[in-house]
């Protein structure tokens, strides 16, 4: 049989053709009249896709790249600061805080679950000066109460700034910063906004700028003031990613265009499509008898975990060779016991029912332990796909 | 919800990658070494892809320009030829053959039927000089049956040339034209071999070269001979379409990578490729309610019946609007009473129950009179996958 590859993998992530065909064409030097309009233009619907008011900075770096900025422009060697960790992506900020100096506070949850709001209460003290979390930890596919957690920040009158990885949550999830006060809010290319690796993205707020004027940790490729001071000439300091630039741009024409050209629109378009299929895949892997890994499922992607006895890794291999369909197994300590399917960015209603209908043929061949049966999991997504379009 | 606009249509098929990035790379003359050792290697592949020892010629026209050679190098003017028409493109070989001036001798079948054996001998006459047949007639989804044809031809000692109209038949289904006697063989670019339209190929025999040297219809673009003079100088009489010789070089690579690098296995790969994926659609819509159009039925595309009193357009506009799979309708006097499904090329396994899925959305909304159920579709095609399959 003919096997497409596809990717159904938290990013990298489908690509968009639009933006593949701007990225060929991207034959444009980065000191130049012509760049200097792409970049402000791009720069501008960022913030739009963002939602916010702040100013938008792009590093052709990945996301960690942009989560190290954080840490780098906004503490100094001692500062206090508490992580949120329930993954190795809220591992990796006690990383970086830690590579820098930083005194860390850590609410750790284990893999899968969220945060307990009196927890994180009574972890934050008057001099924490940061408070760093995911907005959806990828490793585990759980979304995180961003909103509750700068609730939280607020009513305890806390000068610590909150910095929050959207890495996945954007796009697929509501992140409204300016009126939850969320200080940082970082993205990454190869995700929601459909083009390939090699470009984060991080809106900044009035207070975090105005931190950056006393913090003295070491920073340079990513001072995130020299890159602010570039942009308003429509330029990066070093020389950027042009390609990807390019890519995002006809990728954000592209969310727009799915709303008559209203980008703000287009964003609630791309989460809501996200949320409509990860509930069919919730559902159908719940039919077929899996167990969701996480009780606050996000919709960038959905954790699964392999029967009792079962390696992960055997539905990821038998995806990919039987229907060269790229899944991801668990990372971290959960590799082997999960297995991890994307709805992040250019996913559609048939990329989704045929992932299943994949993932049936496994279960009925070598899963028989599930007890699954053809139509299982392909009738449980047909439904919840017919209910959520009834009504539009 | 996203829509990624997906062909299922007989011709123009899905595009290979591979095929896409040969065609945007080919920056070349076509009156070079260069472009000659790519016409020589690409004249040479496609003679295994045929599965012939004749010669073949690449036309830069579509299906219908390579059946008129045939036509106009073939035959004189007054010449008595025998046309088996069972739908649209039946009636296009009795239109050219009229066009050129033939007396036209005519077994005709309602639009979904296949040929009666009995009929064909006892329409063939001593002086008939051709017949001209589909192997797959793409406006019914039906196969014809060209091995019997062609025995019959044998059996009465006829001197008339087999031509055949093998556009979607080739790639979907066993033509073995040295071994039964085919006389021409005609494939387009647009349909298995998986590259825009805008080249034919024929293959032709040393009986129909012979042929070419006494007829005397008005034929200069299409001129058979001097193609095959310039071809064995690796060039085309006229100017070629280059990038697409450069694409079908791609895509019998890549046909032949399926299979080890053997072009002849990877041929009955792709044959085998469409029969399972047919049989997956036959089984669906049968389960569904719906009726197949015709009782011999193709592996290149499904035609399918609508219910009673339903404008077949129905379906095929729903799933465009509501999935962006574009299917195609019923051609000529089967407008509106039939949708036809493709599995010609570039298909896999997630495509086509992707395309179930969505049909039986389009059903379970739209058409309640099938009594159709989610599931019922899906789990057929879903159990005949897995038959298939398994022996594998």
């Amino acid at each position: 049989m003919i096997r497409k590859t596809r990717l159904f993998t938290p990013g990298p992530t489908p690509l968009l053709p639009a933006a593949q065909f701007a990225m060929a064409a991207a034959d444009i030097h980065h000191r130049t009249p012509e760049f200097r309009a792409l970049y402000t233009r791009v720069l501008a619907q960022l913030k739009e896709f963002v939602g916010t008011k702040n100013d938008v900075i792009i590093l052709s770096s990945s996301g960690s790249g942009a989560m190290e900025a954080s840490v780098s422009n906004l503490t100094s060697p001692g500062d206090r600061v508490l992580v949120l960790s329930a993954g190795k992506f809220g591992e990796r900020w006690s990383g970086l805080c830690k590579a820098f100096g930083c005194e860390v506070d850590l609410v750790s949850k284990p893999y899968g679950q969220t945060f307990d709001l009196d927890e994180v209460k009574a972890a934050l003290k008057p001099e924490t000066r940061c408070v760093f979390l995911q907005a959806n930890e990828t490793s585990t596919g759980a979304r995180h109460d961003v909103e509750a957690i700068s609730k939280l920040l607020k009513d305890q009158k806390s000068e610590a700034l909150l910095i929050v990885d959207g890495i996945t949550g954007l796009g697929t999830s509501t992140l409204d910063m300016d009126a939850w006060g969320v200080d940082v809010l970082i993205g990454g290319s190869q995700k929601a906004v459909m083009i390939p690796p090699g470009l984060s993205y991080l809106a900044v707020s009035d207070r975090a700028w105005d931190r950056m004027e006393a913090t003295h940790n070491p920073r340079y490729y990513f001072d995130l003031r020299k890159e602010r001071k570039n942009a308003k000439n429509g330029e990066s300091a070093y020389t950027p990613a042009v390609a990807l630039i390019a890519a995002l741009g006809a990728a954000l024409d592209w969310i727009a265009a799915q709303a008559d050209g209203n980008l703000v629109e287009g964003r609630k378009k791309l989460v809501d499509n996200a949320e409509t299929i990860a509930a069919m895949t919730r559902a159908a892997v719940e039919a077929m008898g899996f167990k969701l890994f996480t009780n606050s499922p996000g919709a960038a992607a959905t954790a699964v975990l392999a029967p009792e006895g079962v390696d992960s890794g055997l539905i990821v291999k038998e995806l990919k060779s039987r229907f060269a369909a790229i899944i991801t197994n668990g990372q971290g300590e959960m590799k082997g016991q999960i297995f991890r399917i994307a709805h992040l960015g250019f996913f559609d209603y048939m990329d989704t029912i045929a992932l299943i209908g994949a993932l049936e043929q496994v279960v009925v061949k070598s899963l028989p332990q599930l007890g699954a049966k053809f139509g299982d999991g392909l009738i449980a997504a047909q439904k919840v796909y017919a209910e959520r379009t009834a009504a539009k």
